[in-house]
């Protein structure tokens, strides 16, 4: 097998641009010092269009589930009440974070593979009006869900005062995210997904709803303290030592995201999900998720008749090709292909082609190509529609 | 399109893979140094095994073709008469460079697309016993031909006493090349190739017959002179100051060959061989050349009802996948895909994928995954046999 050769397809961490790689290596410089302020002053406006906001978006130098624990200290305190909708390993993680501060946790169990209902949850919170605040996940990482947050936005508006407080973690900047459109209260994501980053960097918006609680808030937080991150932007700065080689790469990130245009970004991902799924559905292989559901960022496939752990290892072996196997007790059901950040169609078709190869490989009887084809008719449908 | 994303399979140069790319970012080092030194101690008997010889092999810091003069400066001068075998555009460079020094140039010339005859030459030599030296292309890179150079050899060595001089630069590193075995007088190649570095070097092999005319040649050199070469690297040095990260570099690549294996590596390139052709066969687009004699770094292909440079335009357009068209007379006529190197079987299959969507984008109705699949059975194949 080709020495160095790495074929990242799990689910985040992501593959880095080269362009990316090189900004990090840049020497380092003073966090204090003019160069850092003219830094933080290129990246401020220009991470609102990829959460869909006016506010400025916080850097909190730490990963995704530093995001998540910033989240909790900040909106909530002992003994408060909230809701976690829980529809995979990331929405109980939530909860685990939550429990370790003493906040009591109502469960919205969805099996996992489902999304949540927004109806049920606006039906809760109208029976249980001291809920807080409603904690959800925008794509759960673990079942290649997209949860519907602008209509969850809407039920717990239209019902109760609770914040909505979203994970985005594996899915911001690979979907369409309108945090001031739909009203999400908090919305934390990471660097090393559909932001094309390594891991360190987690990024979090406020609405001025969410601020008012975060202010009078009395939990007791310090390095996570939001209202320390929002005087430092203001002031084009952090707090806290930056994790600077992260910001020269998001400072190179936001520049391609510029350079391919937003909403080019979120069509490459839908097509890249649309490519896939058509695959698996050619070779009849099930897949986790229903269409209307599913995250264009990570698919779920659920084999009925050969083993997951299989075929992972096959195509590891024999091409380096990583992909997730499943959490919990999805753990041997189930493997997860990423095809988010820096992932192109021409690597779905190369995750395809060696897919093909492993299945086959592994004993199922495939008819090789089939599912190659399907990926690429429905690459030249979507160019005739565009 | 994904912003950042080049895929380069054009044949040569090639891409850089990621630890070597990482080596050649070392801080910069004295060239007269003990740092140096040691370098030079380290690569000089790893280089040995790709070329297959006993003998130094000899660097200089220039790109292919300036290995190509350091062959013909140091082995012929003014007057002097020699045989060039001309199968494509780097035969035709040979004659360039002996014209551009007086030699006098016979010139063997095969139709672009074939290989040369080895008894050809020995019936050749027979009646011009006064050829100096015969100057060969090992893979020409113009059309994908891989020629018989140990057949060569065998040829002229039982004819005549003429240096066989040869050009590898487009396929050492991914063939074996066995020098000594078979009787190479003075083998040229280039880092941008197989040998994957960027363009700046060429290695160059001399047996103890070449050195004696080279010893004695009253041609005028100086930067090219292999004897200060040699006198250099039996020092562990070099006579001029070498590309320093370029050496990182190849430190670099040759614990990669170590890693993969120089007979794993041939085996990959024979295989990516093996999965282009068929996949253009099964598509019924025909080959330039004959399977006997196709190189395993690189295939031409002659669409007969398609325009070669439509196709490159699209897929150059939506995918950024960059491979070659054709040169001189066959220039629009066939595109050229470089499979060399920094290259495995899966990113054969994302080429081919990405293939059949350009043909069929151009108005080729073939049946798409037709292709994909013919590469693939070769893949599964080739497992069964090893």
């Amino acid at each position: 097998m080709l020495a160095d050769q790495h074929l990242l397809r799990i689910p985040g961490p992501s593959p880095i641009p080269p362009s990316v790689q090189r900004a990090m290596n840049q020497t380092m410089i003073g966090h204090r010092g003019k160069e850092t302020k003219e830094l933080m002053q290129r990246i401020k406006p220009r991470l609102k269009p990829v959460f869909g906001t006016e506010q400025d978006v916080l850097i909190v130098s730490g990963s995704g589930t530093a995001g998540l624990e910033t989240a909790v200290v900040n909106t909530v305190k002992p003994g408060d009440e909230v809701l976690v909708i829980v529809t995979g390993a990331f929405g109980d993680r939530f909860v685990k974070i939550c429990e370790a501060y003493g906040v009591t946790v109502q469960r919205y169990d969805v099996e996992w593979g489902a999304a949540f209902d927004p109806a049920y949850i606006k039906a809760y919170l109208q029976d249980h009006p001291t809920i807080k605040a409603v904690f959800a996940t925008y794509c759960e990482t673990s079942t290649g869900i997209l949860n519907p947050i602008q209509e969850l936005c809407k039920a717990v508006h239209e019902q109760s005062n609770a914040l909505v407080i979203v994970d985005g973690v594996s899915c911001v900047g690979g979907v369409e995210t309108e945090v001031d459109a739909w009203g999400i209260d908090l919305l934390v994501t990471g660097s090393q997904k559909a932001m094309m980053l390594p891991a360190g960097l987690t990024f979090i918006t406020v609405s001025e709803k969410a601020w008012k609680v975060i202010e009078n808030n009395e939990q007791a937080r310090f390095y996570l303290d939001l209202r320390k991150y929002r005087k430092s932007l203001s002031e084009d700065s952090t707090p806290f030592t930056p994790a600077l080689s992260l910001l020269f790469g998001l400072d190179q990130v936001l520049n391609l995201f510029e350079e391919e245009g937003l909403q080019a970004v979120y069509n490459r991902h839908e097509l890249m999900k649309n490519m896939t799924r058509s695959a698996f559905k050619a070779m009849e292989i099930p897949l986790l998720t229903a269409d209307d559901v599913s995250s264009p960022t990570v698919t779920a496939i659920k084999p009925a008749d050969f083993a997951a752990e299989d075929l992972r290892k096959v195509i590891k072996r024999e091409f380096n090709l990583s992909v997730a196997g499943g959490q919990q007790h999805l753990q041997g059901e189930i493997f997860r292909i990423g095809h988010m950040g820096y992932c192109s169609p021409a690597d779905v078709l190369q995750i395809i082609g060696i897919m093909e190869i492993g299945i086959k490989k592994i004993g199922k009887n495939i008819e090789l190509g089939q599912g190659m084809r399907a990926a690429q008719e429905v690459y030249l449908q979507q160019e005739v529609l565009a």
